[in-house]
């Protein structure tokens, strides 16, 4: 429909087509998306803009999941739009799911306008009649189905969506095409906001993605035949956390754990079986789940927040303003840290450390092996006060490193060489640094980002040349505060910082993202083989 | 209620009460709120934690006006209080205001119940008739209006608050104290979330608040006969933004006017009535108003959304996803930054120099006069792109500038003078700095604050001394960025910033919290004769 059916293969793949709308990639997609919940307020925008150019024929039509409804930005656009008059549609594309099962009263309010009604069959009874009436029978029939009046029953009025001033068609059944087409042709001759629910079925037309939607929504590579993927999960920063949170919750009751519609990808799913009364999945509601979170703490409990970093730039205010002014305890866990890969740029995890380093009272460590992240999740629900972010990527620990060595309960280690170079690195990228290295010069690894503890400027300030491998935006990265600290100190030696150089990284394997910037096992000996 | 009483005299004054809750000022306040549509999230946890506690004779009770229903947060929240079963009761307080008159469908939808039903009287109908009877009238009305009977029909079923889960209660006479005990009460009874609607009139009981609600929302001090302000409204940042957008859109009909419930504050009252059509109050409803904006900016339009620097914080988000990363061009006016006075520390306009300079594609300038403002603001609307921000402070200009030494329209002013000191500041401040410096030291003006241009750290890095005044958290400002930028170059004099100490700044005159960080004029003329 869009053109783009010869680059499908190419899906996802560097220099290939993304997996989310982009509007510099193709002209039918209308505005950027890849962050639930936006499509009503750019459709306000886009219906606004054609309204004030007076283009009266052009229709602005937002497509909506019920799982994006739970978040608040849907509800403060349609707050809007029922009021606005432009020629807006709003298509619900009810299915019951987010990625995973959708959750919350609203699901089960628009659940129930399907079963108090069924489906609208729009020709149904009349064709039953008019097909056995043999010549007048068709035309007939073509001009009643044509009529305006076929409709009239499809209005259900009374409900939310009436009441909020759009005219209501619905549930019309998502995998009938012609009913669709009529109910959008008819929508389209109303005057003012329309709201239309259809119903679907998520991974229709394939049974393994039927039976098991919530692990279709974003599949990797995959047998066609038997819908296995191709190389079988293995253990993941992300399912190391949702175990070691549930070991921590099976000793002490007041943890909780809080998800954003993420159970699966933040590993929460033992939780969620194990304490079902201490799991909370808020829906696609960062904002609220943080807040939730600290309002939790207010009353003694240990809230842990799993959340992606991209999604929670969501939160800022509420990190702020519930959370850092009364000094709240709160834990985020925050996964896709970093580079994600096949996301691209809707989604890198690029941002976190530059948004919470500018939040009092937060902390922030950085794990590079599994050991490290279960030793951190437990220094930061029970040793560290406030916000304590635990920031680990997608994926799994790369290289090993001697826990012994490598104390996973340091703010920060220190392998002093005989060289005038230090190498600086955290987090997954320090493994590869460390064996890149190979006893070189001196190493330091941070375990706490933020605060960087005083020592490890005393300590760096000798040296004459630093090399900071960085898997983070260069600019307001943990490396470019380092060199702030050690400036203030009146450091006056050479400070290289190997960071990424672009704020929006395109979808690709971040081995390849990471090759690119100069952060691949090679590149990094290549740096340190400089010094 | 709360054991203030003998402090109100205090209220919003440097050592007194705050004007918003406030944990660490008495217990009564339960949770920290200054930021809209919170409350049901708070009340969640609380409750949650109680029920996990096991205290079953707990009530959570979230108090909610209809304006802050306007934001997204309120309605996570509902979606997630209205299937909790925990005893959480919601009180809706309807006065159809947020600070000014309330906006949107959903505004629309709670008046409507309202007009349909009513007032509830509780006992109008059982009164009537009893106290008629002599005697056994008055035991059969108090055991009447005793029973629960009387609360049946009181219940508005199929709406959308019973839909989500709640049993609700209501339009309930908000000014009848006796009522609203029955009603209380009766909730406390029900297992499991309710809702109660409760209509009342802002400004109650004075008559000229209930004539003019939006002015007396927050009003300084006034004479109580009269109602009149004790100062005359004069010129102010934001009604010379106001005022001059409005001037710019009556050449461009491009431009469009985005406010979040804050006309009044903002100063687009003026645009709103001559320009109505390209007005545009989305409520309290930041994350929506952003990524309006954008969508608006895609088809042509140039979109300039005049907000709080606090409540800015609630679109971190929708800046980057929606707005950067296809480098959409809006404007931002940003009210009430730097120091905001009585408001104190959930108002501060403390964070956006901070978390904006996080956001690629974005450019910062900051006015120290009316006429700067209007320069600027013509720029950021048409010589600069991406996110723009202009940021100006609560209230007037302070000390005048000569505009043709120091051009609006330039991104720095330098002036030289023979010492060996450079002295550095920008926005409302600088008029201090400037005729306290009194020709001393060399001066450099920022206009252009995010990014720093280039020139001025060549030009700054040939001195000994750089003074940096800024009203901004010493942390994370501009002071710390120049330094920075410095420091990369090799700079290596003294650099001292005079900002702000700490992250969360108390309610006190604007004033007087400057003077407390030596922001004020005597003391920056005493720190630049260090020098």
């Amino acid at each position: 429909m869009t053109g783009r059916y010869d680059k499908f293969s190419t899906l996802r793949q560097e220099g290939g087509i993304s997996g989310f709308p982009r509007p510099s990639e193709s002209k039918y997609d209308a505005f950027i998306s890849g962050h639930s919940s936006t499509s009503i307020s750019v459709a306000c925008g886009i219906a606004k803009a054609n309204t004030l150019d007076d283009k009266e024929n052009n229709f602005t039509i937002a497509i909506i999941g019920d799982g994006a409804f739970t978040g608040g930005m849907a509800y403060e656009a349609l707050n809007n739009a029922g009021r606005s008059g432009d020629n807006l549609i709003v298509v619900l594309n009810h299915n019951e799911m987010s990625i995973s099962k959708n959750v919350g009263a609203f699901a089960r309010y628009l659940s129930n306008i399907r079963l108090k009604k069924g489906y609208i069959n729009l020709k149904q009874n009349v064709e039953r009649v008019l097909d056995k009436l043999p010549l007048i029978g068709k035309p007939i029939k073509n001009a009643i189905l044509d009529s305006k009046s076929t409709f009239k029953n499809i209005f259900l009025h009374d409900n939310f969506f009436e009441d909020l001033g759009f005219k209501y068609f619905g549930p019309i059944n998502g995998h009938n095409i012609e009913d669709l087409v009529s109910v959008f042709l008819r929508a389209k001759e109303i005057k003012g906001p329309v709201f239309i629910q259809v119903e679907t079925v998520k991974g229709k037309g394939y049974s393994h993605a039927e039976e098991n939607p919530g692990a279709y929504h974003g599949i990797s590579k995959f047998d066609v035949e038997t819908g296995n993927p191709d190389v079988a999960a293995k253990d993941n920063f992300s399912s190391v956390f949702g175990n070691e949170l549930t070991n921590l919750a099976s000793e002490d009751s007041r943890i909780c754990a809080v998800t954003a519609a993420m159970s699966d990808g933040t590993g929460l799913n033992a939780f969620k079986e194990k304490y079902p009364e201490r799991f909370f999945d808020v829906g696609i509601a960062e904002a609220h789940a943080v807040t939730f979170c600290s309002a939790l703490a207010s009353k003694g409990k240990l809230p842990v927040f799993a959340v992606y970093s991209s999604f929670l730039q969501r939160a800022y205010d509420q990190l702020v303003h519930d959370t850092a002014i009364d000094n709240q305890h709160i834990v985020l866990g925050i996964d896709r840290a970093g580079v994600v890969g096949e996301d691209g740029e809707t989604h890198q995890g690029l941002f976190d450390l530059a948004f919470l380093s500018t939040i009092p009272n937060t902390t922030i460590f950085a794990p590079t092996t599994f050991t490290e992240l279960k030793v951190m999740l437990k220094r930061a629900i029970y040793d560290t006060e406030g916000i304590v972010a635990v920031r680990y990527p997608r994926g799994s620990e790369k290289l090993q490193l001697d826990q012994n060595e490598f104390s996973p309960s340091a703010d920060y280690v220190y392998k002093k060489a005989g060289s005038d170079t230090l190498v600086v690195s955290y987090g997954r990228l320090f493994g590869d640094v460390y064996h890149a290295n190979s006893k070189k010069h001196s190493v330091l690894k941070l375990n706490k980002l933020h605060t960087l503890p005083n020592e490890v400027i005393t300590l760096a300030k000798e040296y004459k040349n630093i090399v900071f491998f960085e898997e983070n935006l260069k600019t307001n990265g943990v490396a470019e505060k380092m060199f702030l600290q050690l400036a203030k100190e009146k450091f006056n030696g050479n400070f290289e910082i190997i960071a990424l150089e672009e704020p929006f990284i395109m979808h690709a394997k971040s081995d390849s993202v990471l090759r690119k910037y100069g952060l691949d096992f090679e590149s990094i000996q290549q740096k340190l083989n400089e010094y």
